[in-house]
C-alpha cells in the first residue's frame, strides 16, 4: 500500500506530520508512504519513506486551477504523482477548497458518479459511537439523485470504518415527517423509500444529531457544512466559557480538582480530531483531508482513516454504486 | 392596545400562562388581554381579562386546515378573533407548524411581501447581546429576492427590539466570501450589495453565530433551522453532559461548590428562554410563537416581544417594505 502525504499548508507546520508519520509507522511497517514538501523540514522522516521535495505552499483560499498551476507545491505534487504512480491514498492538511477541487480535476469522478461528497464521522453521546455526515461541505446545493447516491456512498464509507451490521441512515431536515424538508429532501426520501434503501429510517431534525441514534446522515453540501460548523463553533464556546469559570481565581481552581476527570472524559467525547479529519468519496483513489489545525495525533487519525479506506477497498465498492445508476 | 393569547396546547399546561399574564399585566396595566382556553382552567385570571370559552386543543402535528376546521379551538378562536375584532397581536405556545400557517391563512400577507419569516432573537457570548436570525423555519426553501426581503424585516424587527443605531446583517452561508454559498445565497448577497442594504456585512460561517459579530442573521427556512436545532441541540448535550459530571457523587457535588455561580452565568447565557419565542413576520398583525415548553417565565417574556412589536409599529414599518417593492 502506497499513501502520498502533503506535508505543508497545516497550522502546525511539518513537524507534526513528521511526528504523525513516524508513530503510524510505528504499527504499519507495510505502508510505503511518500511525503512531498520542503525537504530541509522532513530531514527526519524515517528512511523508509520516500521524500520529494516540493517547497511551495498553496495558500488557504486557492481554488483548482491555482493548484494546477502550482507545479512545485507540496499539493500539487502529491495528486498528480499519485495519478501517474496510481498511488492508493492521498492526505494533506491544507487549503480545503484547493485541495478538493484539484483532487477532483486531477484524479476525476469515479464513472456514473454525478457529484463527490465529503465525508466526515462527527461524535455523539453515545461513548465511541460516530455519526457520519456527508455532504460536509464539497457542494453549495445537490439534487435528489444525489442525495441518493450520496447514502449508498456514505454506507460503503461507514462499512469500511465501523462493525456495525446494519448501520440506520437519515436524510437531515426541518421535521421528522416524509413530507417535511426542502423540496430535494422531500424528493430525496421518496426515492430512497422507492430504492428499498437497507436502513433508511426517515428524516432527522439538527437537534437529534448528537443522540447518536443515526449512524449515516445525508444532507445537501450547503446545510451539512452549516450544521456541523454550527454544532463546532457552539461546543467550542461552551469549553472556553468552561474554561474561564474554572480559571477564575483560586477557588474555582480547586473546585476543578473534584471534577477534572469528568470534564476530560467530556472534551474527549466532543473531540472531532480523533475522527480523522475528512474524505472525499466519489473520486478515483482515496482522498483524505486532515483538519488545517491537525497536531500528530490528529494526523496520524487521518492517515489510519486512509489506511483502512484502502484496506477495505472502499473506491471499488463506490465504483460499483456509479454502474449501478442509482 | 389588545393582545390575543392561545392558553392551550403548551407543554406546561395552561396554569404557566394565567400566571405568565398575572405577571405581566403587574407592570402593563393598559394591555387588555383576551384569553381563549377551557374557562375552567382559566378562573384565576384577573378580573381585567376577557375571557372567551374556547376548550378545544390543536393537536401537535396539526396543519392549517385541521386549525380551521377546528372552530372551537383556542388557536382557531384566537385567531379569528383578532381578525375580526382589529387585536393588535396574538400569542401561541400551540402547534408551531399550525400556528404559523393558520395565521397566515387568516391574517394574510403583508401586499408586496412574497414569504412570512419566522425570526428569533438567539443567546451570543456577548453579554446581552442577541442575534436576530430569520428565517428560523417557516419555509423549507427561499428564493434571493426573499432573502433580501427576509433582511430588511429583520432590521425593522432588529430595531423594535434592542437599541442599536446601525445593526450588523450578515447572511449565513458555508464561507466568508461573496461567492461562497448556495446558489440563492450568491444571489442574495449580489442584490443586497446593489440595494446598498444599511449595514450589510457579507456572509458569516454556522461557526461564527454565537460570537456576536452580527446583529442580524439571514437564512432560507431550510439552513436556519438546521443552523438553531444544531446549536440548542449541541447546546443541551452539553448541559446534560456537565449536570452528570457535577452529580457524579460526593465530591463532584463538593466541586459544583466552588463553581456554581459561573456555571450559572453559563447557562443564562445559553438560555433561550429569555428570548421570548419567535414572531412571524410579514403578516397583517403582530404573531408571537413562544416555544412549546415554555414555563411562566418564558411566556412572560414572548407577551413582552408582542408588546413591544406593537409599540414599535413593525407591522407598519413592514408594511412600507412591501409596497417599495424591495
Amino acid at each position: 500500500m502506497k499513501i502520498a502525504v502533503d506535508a505543508m499548508g497545516g497550522d502546525k507546520g511539518s513537524q507534526a506530520i513528521v511526528s504523525a508519520i513516524k508513530e503510524f509507522l510505528v504499527d504499519n511497517d507495510d505502508v510505503e508512504i511518500i511525503v512531498f514538501g520542503d525537504q530541509e523540514q522532513l530531514k527526519e522522516l524515517p528512511s523508509s519513506c520516500r521524500i520529494v521535495h516540493a517547497p511551495d505552499v498553496v495558500p488557504m483560499e486557492a481554488g483548482a486551477l491555482e493548484v494546477i498551476r502550482m507545479k512545485n507545491s507540496s499539493m500539487y505534487k502529491a495528486l498528480s504523482t499519485m495519478k501517474e504512480e496510481g498511488l492508493d491514498a492521498v492526505v494533506s492538511t491544507g487549503s480545503t477548497g484547493g485541495f478538493l477541487s484539484a483532487a477532483t480535476l486531477i484524479l476525476k469522478l469515479l464513472p456514473g458518479l454525478k457529484r463527490a461528497a465529503l465525508v466526515t464521522a462527527f461524535p455523539t453521546i453515545i461513548k465511541g459511537k460516530k455519526v457520519v455526515v456527508l455532504d460536509a461541505g464539497a457542494n453549495n446545493e445537490n439534487s435528489p439523485e444525489e442525495l441518493v447516491q450520496f447514502a449508498y456512498m456514505g454506507r460503503a464509507y461507514h462499512q469500511a470504518l465501523f462493525d456495525v451490521d446494519s448501520p440506520k441512515t437519515y436524510l437531515l431536515s426541518n421535521g421528522t415527517e416524509a413530507n417535511k424538508g426542502s423540496p430535494a429532501v422531500k424528493k430525496a426520501h421518496e426515492l430512497l423509500i422507492n430504492n428499498n434503501f437497507p436502513g433508511f429510517k426517515g428524516n432527522l431534525e439538527a437537534r437529534e444529531v448528537l443522540k447518536g441514534e443515526a449512524d449515516i446522515l445525508v444532507a445537501d453540501g450547503f446545510s451539512g457544512n452549516i450544521l456541523l460548523k454550527g454544532a463546532e463553533g457552539t461546543a467550542k464556546t461552551m469549553s472556553n466559557m468552561i474554561k474561564d469559570i474554572f480559571k477564575k481565581n483560586l477557588w474555582t481552581k480547586i473546585g476543578y480538582l473534584f471534577v477534572a476527570k469528568g470534564f476530560k472524559n467530556m472534551s474527549e467525547t466532543m473531540d472531532y480530531k480523533s475522527t480523522g479529519g475528512a474524505m472525499l468519496l466519489g473520486i478515483n483513489g482515496v482522498v483524505v483531508k486532515a483538519h488545517g489545525n491537525s497536531d500528530a495525533y490528529a494526523f496520524k487519525n487521518a492517515l489510519r482513516v486512509a489506511k483502512k479506506m484502502v484496506d477495505y477497498q472502499v473506491v471499488s465498492k463506490i465504483k460499483e454504486i456509479g454502474k449501478s445508476g442509482q
